[in-house]
């Protein structure tokens, strides 16, 4: 594992080392419960990989950004918030509140959600 | 133009009806303003194609998925939010606030943007 993996707590997750229940796992991607949920349902669906953030994902990466997708929608439904609605976020950069810079996309469900910006 | 394409405006607007001035169009994807900007950025990404929310996407669905990501990076980009920071935004179902059913992706920036929930 390289520093940089050492220093990023979403890269210790993804690796296992935090003993973290897994939602859904795949090859590429894990889900996982935030520890400070903002809703009912909040779950974060990272992929195994280091990346910064959705800006950083390319023409190479369709697959990875597929199974993000495929992901997140079983998570949905494993969280029984398929038909009641949820919601899909991505934070990129300083004003968006992105807290963690490793690409993460919020499964967001389980109440009425409020506004987006 | 089947029925159910006439009645949905995200169909109309795909399909020029409501002369909208693009911000990015690519063959399966247009970009355009917000006409109730939540931010002072905020951008639709929608398929040309007609699909009730990310919900309903699919494995075959995958080059669509990812042009919608780059298109809604190279948004980001042109709005000048790249650097700044950008959220990515999309609601499926009752809870989320989804409010047009055909899948949109909100591309959000140019302030500090709010709690995502």
């Amino acid at each position: 594992m390289s520093d940089h993996q050492e220093a990023c707590i979403f890269c210790r997750i993804a690796a296992g080392d935090m003993e973290t229940a897994f939602v859904v796992e795949t090859d590429r991607v894990v889900a996982f419960d935030d520890i400070s949920p903002q809703a009912p349902i909040h779950v974060q669906v990272i992929p195994k990989r280091h990346v910064d953030s959705v800006h950083e994902l390319g023409s190479g990466d369709t697959a990875l950004w597929a199974e993000i997708l495929d992901v997140a929608n079983r998570v949905a439904v494993k969280k029984g918030v398929d038909e009641s609605g949820f919601r899909l976020v991505s934070n990129a950069g300083p004003d968006s509140g992105q807290e963690v810079h490793h690409l993460h996309v919020h499964v967001l469900g389980g109440k009425k959600l409020g506004p987006i910006a």
